[in-house]
């Protein structure tokens, strides 16, 4: 489809530039045109479906580093706990009853909400199984994905299946939408071997499936909490003298293709070692503080230049897939924590959660801004509420008053996928009616 | 006017009783009767507005307990400088120029936004003129509102003058929907002769328009950044000891009816004092966060048995009035920096933000909970959203999940003042028409 969205204020997140009255044209996937209304109404006449955007403002869709889709089914199920009673009582016991079916259908109310908040792309880390799965539900919901199979030292043989037939079957399908990542759970779940396999593997894969243009990426936890290391020592034996970067450095697996989950407990060390491999962060600060896990080191870490993108985590652990909340998180934490008011400004974490998120999943050659070659993916947010009002600066109304709600039409890759915050492939009546259905299927089984 | 809320979960606040397939009746202004649907609905026949609350919950209205509601005008207007750069260059130079009509605007615009966010009542701090200001806005838009006016030292004669305009015209006023507070600005800018008359005032003005079941309460900023005992040395030549808390006590004003607002920087000794004393705090972990102020000791205070509620701060320093936001941030926050996920449970905070607010307000004859005899102050959100499905507990999906836009309904003083979110009483267009107007004339006048 050809559109034409005029009279907005385009907020492109290319070197920051916004601009007012402003117009896009998209093509196909495409986006062809960026530019002011009044020229481009005047070169683009015919053959293109108007979008106004009036009284709005047009960003690139935001990107969520971060997810396990699928566990949007144990929103609410449980919280306020101890960590380990949380997981080994509560969270590990009903999710071992989930089926390939239930991670659709979880997955598929995440999509639902994703892009009813302005998100585009969504970085997913769950169990794969060839039936249904996780990709399946982004690309029914027109939704972009990174879709991974979290690996374990005690399921080498099945994982390592899992991630060929995810590749073969996912990587850059459904119009590239669907893209395909490599998922050792952490350091301390992976043994030393298993990692450096797994690293392999994904060279082996992205050169049958993949290109450097299109490539598969490596996506894992690391030092969300602080007793990790010694979690690593416990579990093989080794103690940790330079921090935990440093023990993956050495075992050859860091590189440019890594996006590491959380990197709450660092030393410097880990900071100097991620900058030289080129390692890229997803920064999930609602997560992080809701389990308890600490606070992580982002100023530093964005002062060192190291790409830090923001994720929401899990729905369980939030408990929302809502990339507002995690920018006004983001913005407002590392302020208060250093308190310091100049740290993590509007536009900054506004490019965090979009081409600095593109960066991080090493896609930023199509998605993360609105410039012209780019694929088309859109957010549209209406300003005219009381809460986003009066207007002075956009960019500042995105990240420190904006909602999900707010977010009134989403495109990805060129296709409308909301409209007036009607869903053009989904019946999200359906997906909320088959989550309730799966969630008593699940209660049943405890 | 009379209603039947029939078939939701009511949440009553009360002792964590919630109620399934429930129902209350609301005769006039208040509750008188809460309990199963099946049974209410034999009872009260006919003569009853009914409300369909199926597949939602019902909660007292939100207790924001620290606001600036003028301040919206300013929302976005400046962010992310360093505090005396901000204010000096900022705030306060386009502050000077709002006239009496800015103040009413800004308020209108802060209550439309407090009512579609499901907050009942607000506790504001402002400069009051008799023509309009806040009181009238709140009123206007029936909301129920503690009202202020800020008193500094360098201003005493207006002041005085301003209180007891606003304690005779407002007090109890408006179907006793607006109450009234004296509110010294801070301990730095108040000097100690000064804070004491604020006090003598209070008790005059309450003999006079007040009593104990309506009072009128005191409302000041107290510690909220780490130099406050700093700048009181620097501005009263005074040495403070034993804390700032300890200060204000040897000034002989603290008692049950203070709320302080902030309490960031606080030492024990603060905390035993306003034990002793019965001071009620407001937490405003956005604001706090966002101008670097630091990280209130919430956790302690709740230990010591200390009322702490929930505010949002100002819109320009927030940047929305949403209470959804604020408990949110309070649950998480403190798990966080305290690396306890057990800290600040959904319930607790919950309470923060209704009863304890009701507290804290000295207002919970009244208000603060869904009990018979209570004024009918209500919030009705809707749970049939993605990011709220599945359902397991209510109030976890209150907390952590759910935003101000699922809120359907507010009844207030037993008005429903949004139904199906259209405000009852106010034009939104016509709101937010007026607040680019006046800020489009404070931009003029710079």
């Amino acid at each position: 489809m050809n559109l034409l969205i005029h009279d907005g204020t385009i907020i492109t997140m290319h070197n920051r530039k916004v601009i007012l009255q402003g117009a896009l044209v998209v093509e196909g996937e495409t986006i062809v045109d960026v530019g002011k209304t009044r020229e481009l109404r005047r070169q683009y006449k015919r053959g293109y479906e108007k979008i106004d955007a009036k009284g709005k403002v047009v960003i690139p869709g935001l990107i969520n580093t971060h997810q396990h889709a699928a566990m949007s089914l144990l929103r609410g199920y449980s919280d306020d706990l101890p960590l380990q009673e949380w997981l080994e009582k509560r969270i590990w016991p009903i999710e071992k009853h989930m089926t390939a079916h239930d991670v659709y259908v979880g997955a598929l109310l995440t999509a639902t909400e994703s892009i009813m908040g302005g998100t585009t792309t969504v970085n997913t880390m769950y169990h794969y199984t060839p039936e249904e799965n996780e990709a399946k539900a982004f690309a029914d919901a027109g939704l972009r994905g990174v879709v991974g199979h979290v690996c374990f030292s005690w399921r080498k043989k099945e994982d390592k299946k899992a991630l060929r037939d995810l590749a073969r079957n996912w990587h850059n399908k459904r119009d590239g939408l669907i893209r395909v990542s490599v998922d050792p759970h952490s350091p301390y779940t992976v043994d030393p071997e298993y990692m450096r396999e797994l690293k392999e593997i994904r060279k082996e894969l992205n050169q049958e499936y993949g290109s450097s243009r299109v490539p598969l990426i490596w996506h894992i936890h690391v030092a969300e909490t602080d007793d990790e290391t010694e979690k690593i020592r416990k579990a093989f034996k080794m103690e940790l003298k330079e921090g935990i970067m440093k023990y993956l450095d050495l075992l050859g697996v860091l590189d440019e293709y890594v996006i590491a989950a959380h990197c709450v407990s660092l030393v410097d060390k880990d900071m100097s070692v991620m900058k030289k491999r080129g390692v890229k962060v997803s920064h999930s600060p609602i997560s992080n503080l809701k389990l308890a896990s600490g606070i992580s080191p982002v100023p530093k870490m964005l002062k060192e230049g190291i790409t830090v993108s923001l994720g929401t985590d899990g729905p369980c652990a939030n408990n929302t897939a809502d990339m507002f909340e995690i920018m006004k998180t983001a913005a407002i934490l590392h302020k208060g924590v250093a308190k310091d008011p100049t740290l993590l400004p509007a536009e900054q974490v506004l490019e965090m959660a979009t081409i600095e998120g593109a960066k991080a999943l090493a896609w930023d050659n199509e998605i993360g801004s609105i410039e012209v070659g780019k694929k088309a993916d859109l957010a549209i947010i209406d300003l005219k509420k009381p809460h986003l009002c009066p207007s002075y600066n956009a960019v500042s109304h995105l990240v420190y008053a904006a909602k999900a709600s707010d977010v009134e039409a989403v495109i990805v890759n060129g296709e409308i996928v909301m409209e007036n915050r009607k869903l053009a492939k989904l019946d999200v009546e359906k997906v909320m009616g088959n989550a309730e259905k799966v969630k008593s299927g699940l209660l049943n089984k405890l």
